[in-house]
């Protein structure tokens, strides 16, 4: 496996399909909404996710492909090469806001995370890593991150979390808020998780996120040390949605056990 | 008074310093905390803002500053021609993110609002409006905002407010973050407000907010329709510090009767 090859292949697809997305601004798209009303979806997010599945399967038909808007595989295991891919991570903000959305892609092997790219499109900053070789924004290393205490922290959280749901006990969650130095929302989980990798926020949490949503970020995220599990503190498991967070490592045992009641 | 004359200085300035804060990165800050602990302030804060202050005595001493970092002078009427600016509005996003800081600038005649900038410095992104003329990003003209529901908008607030706090009910404020499409916080006042002139959020809200946090945001955003006030629908006071909203005015009406209940 030349992973070498693979990152160069990964990075030249993922810039094309940022200039594709650049460029539909100055067209009329199509607006749908999933199950969730909240939750939508474009022509040019199934368009990407094609156009990322063509170009995988002309560099290697026998990896298979995770996307959210489920043009890929129908997928049991994570067994070989496989690649998980958000064509756009933060529809709403591409529809509303032209900006703070990402593309995100993450390729395993046999489980293992081996490389991890967002891309911040709008910014044209390529975050990326491959295993065990740091992790760079553009041509820039990512810094370890550095010791920080609850109280100077800025964690990312929806603020619907802070309030009273059927998924955690709002509580903590307020007692957290009230803790920390201050709370930010981007609307965009990819964007939240790389900027823990930046070390511009030092927490990120969600109650939903699915695999497409991570995978990329989080392979990212643990080369320069960043803690990434569900809100149990089970590994992430790349096969399902689940509860998420991921934290600088000096915080992340003391929010998930003194703030995180799940119902 | 010939505004295009002060409008060119005024854009000049803020450039200038503009590039000053991007050549700070490169240098050891000195930080501390205000009376408030998580509210920042830093020697560049400082510098910038007596950068200000020089520069529009130079250009007429006749003309009042009233600045975040006290270092204009004490003013109780806005009376002639006022400066209000805030150096780096979201020190604490300059401090941690790089990103995410802007310059605000708004330039008052006799109480009213004639001239008004913001600099989203990290993009290179300068929002301004001479009164009556529309507001630009740029060279770009910023659109009149369009008609929206709120069950589809985008509002900006802090979690807090959604949580038990001595300002306002947080019972409606949660009824509200469930009624809407999606919240944001980015932690710049400055960037909230002109998000809402550019139609990529439909409104933002705070508890506390001073002159220089939004002097310079009301003018731009008043160019296109945006409607601010205090959470009490009251006009804003620009020599006092107070609760705002500001918002697209298909919305703004809703949400201060049905969902603000100060204490």
């Amino acid at each position: 496996m030349e992973l070498s090859k693979i990152d160069v292949y990964a990075k030249s697809i993922i810039l094309q399909a940022g200039d594709r997305i650049r460029q539909s601004f100055s067209e009329k798209w199509t607006i749908e909404t999933k199950a969730d009303a909240n939750d939508l979806v474009t022509n040019i997010d199934r368009e990407i996710e094609l156009f990322f599945i063509e170009k995988i399967r002309a560099f290697n038909s026998s990896h298979k492909i995770i996307g959210e808007e489920g043009m890929g595989e129908k997928i049991q295991s994570l067994d070989g090469v496989v690649w998980i891919i958000d064509p756009i991570d933060g529809t709403m903000n591409f529809v509303r806001q032209h900006r703070n959305f990402a593309i995100s892609v993450g390729i395993y092997v046999d489980g293992i995370g081996k490389l991890g790219y967002i891309y911040d499109v709008m910014r044209d900053h390529l975050y990326h890593a491959i295993e065990g070789q740091g992790a760079y924004m553009n041509d820039q290393p990512l810094k370890t991150l550095e010791e920080i205490s609850l109280d100077k922290a800025i964690i990312g959280l929806n603020a619907v979390w802070a309030t009273p749901n059927k998924r955690i006990k709002h509580e903590p969650m307020i007692e957290l808020v009230h803790k920390v130095r201050g709370t930010r929302s981007y609307g965009s989980a990819a964007l939240e998780i790389v900027s823990v990798a930046s070390g511009r926020m030092d927490a990120y949490l969600s109650m939903r996120l699915s695999p497409w949503d991570i995978a990329g970020g989080v392979m990212i995220a643990n080369e320069v040390g960043a803690i990434a599990s569900n809100l149990e503190n089970q590994p992430i498991n790349l096969l399902e949605r689940d509860t998420f967070i991921i934290a600088n490592p000096f915080i992340h045992k003391e929010i998930v056990e003194n703030y995180i009641e799940l119902k």
